[in-house]
C-alpha cells in the first residue's frame, strides 16, 4: 500500500466588477474590445423571450456590427423554465452551431437568465466566462453578488447549480423603466431586506426617496443598487469564513417562502417576502430586539413601496402554518428565524448562529393576526 | 455611471491522497472515521449495474454496519450512459432520499462511474465532497488525476461537466483481478502512451514485467498504477500554468479517437489508441524524432501487451482519412499530432506547443501501409 499526494493548493483570483448605470450597452462593447474576456470572440447571448426583444436583440446586433460571431440562444420566460431540460436545450443549440471552449456566454434578464446562463457557463466545456448584463431590480438587489447559480426539480428549488462568478456584471439602470410596476415592487422588497439588516442609514435614504424610486429616476435608482451591492457583498464575504453571516438573508424568507408557496405562486417573490418581514418583525417585537416605532417604521416603508403588508384573504392560514412547522428544518417543534435588532442590524445569538428557534405557538398567534 | 469592485481572492486547497493497494474497503472506512469527510455521515454510493454485485454493495453494506447511513445508486453500465439523463435520473433519486447538502458522493468503478459520480457531486447542492474508489486499470492511468469530470451528449463526448477534485482515491489492485483480460489489456495502453511520453525507465519496467501486469501481480500493478499518478501529475500540474503540455497526452489519440469512432465502437479506448500509437510512432519515424529500433521497441511492447498493433481489416482506411481531415480543428488543410521523440519525451515545437501539423498526404502513406 502507498499514497501518492496530488498537491493542488493555489491562489484563485475570481474578482470582478460591478458596472452601476443608464444605457451601458456602449460600455459592455468597449469593455469588449478592451480585453474584458481576452481574445474571445464568439459570444452566446442567451435570453428569455421576454427580454430578447426589449434587450438581447440590440445587443446580439450590435456585437454582430462590431465583427463578432454571436448567436442568440432564447427560452420561454418564467421561473419554470429554469431547470435542467432548458439547460440541455440551450447546450445542444450551442453544440450544434459549433461552440467549443473558446466562447464566452452573456447573459441578459433578469435572476431566472442569470442563474441558469451561469450554470450554463459554469458546465459548458468544463467551464466558459460569462457576463452578466442584468436587467431587473431585482437582479441587482439579489443576483449580482454571490455567485450562486442554479436551477430547479422537480423536488427542490436551486439545488443542482454551482457557484461561479462572472467576468463582469452590468447593472443597467435604464431597464428598470421597462419593466412592470408590480415588477419594480416586487423587487423593492429584498432592497428593504437589506436595510433592515445592515444599514439604518440606507434604510432612511429609502424612506425619504421611496417615490424617485418608483418612478425609477436614475439617481437614487443607482444609489440602491449600489448599496444593495455593498450590503450583499459585505454578507457574502465574510461568510466566505463560514461564519454563518449568509444565513442573515434570509430575514423574512421563512414566512415569506412558504407564503409564496402556499399562495401557489400568486405573489410574486418580493411580494410574498414583504408579507413575511412584516412577520418577522412583529416577531422581533415581541421578543424585546425592536420599539414598537421600529417595528411600525419597517411596515411602513414596506407599504409605502406599495408591497402587500398583511396576508391575502385567500391565504388560509391555518395552512401557512402548518407548511412552516412541517419543513424538513424543524427541530424538536421548532424553526428558526432571523431576528432583527432595530433598524439595521439583525441578532447574532451567539457566535455565527444568526436565527433563532421559535415555537409552533409563538408563530402561529402572529400569523393569525396579520 | 459607477463601479464596484467585488474583491474574490483567495487560496484553495484542492490537495488530495491516492492510495494504491490491494483490499482498500477497510482504509476508506477508517478514513471515513478519521475524519477524511469532517462530520458528514450519510453517503451516496454510485455505481454501475456490473460493479455494484462486484464491490459497491461490499462497500454499501460496510457503510450500513458501521452506523452510516447510506443508500446505493446504480446505472446500467456502459459509455452510453455517461449522459444528461443518467445525470438526473440519480439527481432525483438523491433528492427523492433527502439529500441535502450535508453529504458525501462514493463513486465506485471505473472511468464512466467516476466521471459521472465526480460530475454530480459538483453540482449537487451547489457542489458536495466526493470520494473515487476507482476499480479499473484505466481509472488509475487516466481518471485519478486531473480532475476531468463530464458527461457525454449526442453531439459532443466530455464537453459538458467540470473540473472537480475528489477528497480521496483509492486505486484498489484487487479489483483488477475481476476485470476481463481485455479490459486490463485495453487499460495498458494509456499505461503505455504515459511511459511513451514521459519515461524511458518506466517503459523499460513494462517490457521487463509485461507478463507480471497481465496477470495482475500486485506489486507490479502498484508500480505502474503509482507510475501512471506520477506522470499524469506531473502533465496536468504543469499544465496549472497553462503551459499547454496537457496536450501530450493526446499521443495515439488523434489517429486513435477517429479509428474508435470508425469502427463504431467494436474497438475499446484503448485498443484503439493501441493502433493510434502505432500510427503516431511511424510518424514520428519519419519526421526523424525516433530511430527505427526505437519505433520498432514502441510496436513490439504494445503486441507484448496484446494490444492490436495494426487497423483491422474492417476499416476503411480511405474513410479513416477522411474522418481525421474533415475534423473541426483541421487548419489549412493540416492536423496537429504530437511526437514523441526517442521513447520518454515528446516534441516541444516552440514554448507550449506539443503538436506539430501534418499534412493529409502524409498521414494518407502512413494509414494506407496500416
Amino acid at each position: 500500500m502507498s499514497t501518492f499526494n496530488v498537491e493542488l493548493k493555489k491562489v484563485v483570483d475570481d474578482s470582478y466588477d460591478i458596472e452601476i448605470g443608464f444605457e451601458l450597452m456602449d460600455k459592455l462593447i468597449w469593455d469588449l474590445k478592451n480585453g474584458l474576456v481576452g481574445k474571445l470572440r464568439k459570444f452566446a447571448v442567451i435570453t428569455d423571450s421576454i427580454v430578447k426583444d426589449l434587450y438581447a436583440d440590440k445587443i446580439y446586433n450590435r456585437l454582430l456590427k462590431e465583427g463578432y460571431q454571436a448567436d442568440l440562444f432564447v427560452f420561454q420566460e418564467g421561473e419554470k423554465q429554469k431547470n435542467r431540460r432548458t439547460k440541455e436545450e440551450i447546450e445542444d443549440a450551442m453544440l450544434a452551431k459549433g461552440y467549443r471552449r473558446d466562447c464566452c456566454i452573456i447573459a441578459v434578464g433578469g435572476g431566472v437568465v442569470t442563474d441558469l446562463a451561469g450554470f450554463i457557463a459554469g458546465t459548458y466545456g468544463r467551464g466558459v466566462p460569462f457576463i452578466n448584463y442584468a436587467t431587473t431590480l431585482l437582479a441587482a438587489a439579489d443576483a449580482s453578488v454571490g455567485g450562486k447559480t442554479a436551477v430547479d426539480t422537480p423536488l427542490a428549488t436551486n439545488l443542482i447549480g454551482l457557484f461561479n462568478q462572472p467576468e463582469k456584471v452590468y447593472l443597467d439602470i435604464a431597464t428598470w423603466k421597462t419593466l412592470p410596476q408590480r415588477q419594480i415592487i416586487s423587487g423593492m422588497a429584498e432592497t428593504i431586506k437589506h436595510a433592515c439588516l445592515a444599514s439604518r442609514e440606507f434604510f432612511d435614504y429609502l424612506d425619504a426617496n421611496m417615490d424617485k424610486l418608483l418612478q425609477v429616476e436614475q439617481e437614487a435608482c443607482e444609489h440602491i443598487a449600489e448599496e444593495n451591492c455593498k450590503v450583499k457583498y459585505e454578507v457574502v464575504m465574510k461568510d466566505e469564513l463560514e461564519s454563518g453571516l449568509r444565513e442573515v438573508l434570509n430575514l423574512g424568507h421563512t414566512v415569506g417562502r412558504a407564503i409564496e408557496t402556499v399562495s401557489e405562486y400568486e405573489l410574486l417573490h418580493g411580494e410574498a417576502v414583504s408579507i413575511g418581514m412584516v412577520a418577522e418583525v412583529k416577531l422581533a417585537y415581541k421578543l424585546g430586539y425592536v420599539t414598537a416605532e421600529e417595528r411600525d417604521q419597517v411596515i411602513d416603508l414596506l407599504a409605502k413601496a406599495r408591497l402587500p403588508i398583511s396576508i391575502p384573504d385567500y391565504i388560509d392560514r391555518e395552512m401557512l402554518v402548518k407548511k412552516l412547522y412541517t419543513d424538513k428544518k424543524v427541530r424538536d417543534g421548532k424553526l428558526r428565524f432571523v431576528i432583527q435588532k432595530g433598524i439595521g442590524n439583525v441578532v447574532e445569538f451567539e457566535p455565527g448562529v444568526f436565527a433563532t428557534p421559535i415555537e409552533e405557538s409563538v408563530a402561529r398567534e402572529i400569523i393569525m393576526d396579520m
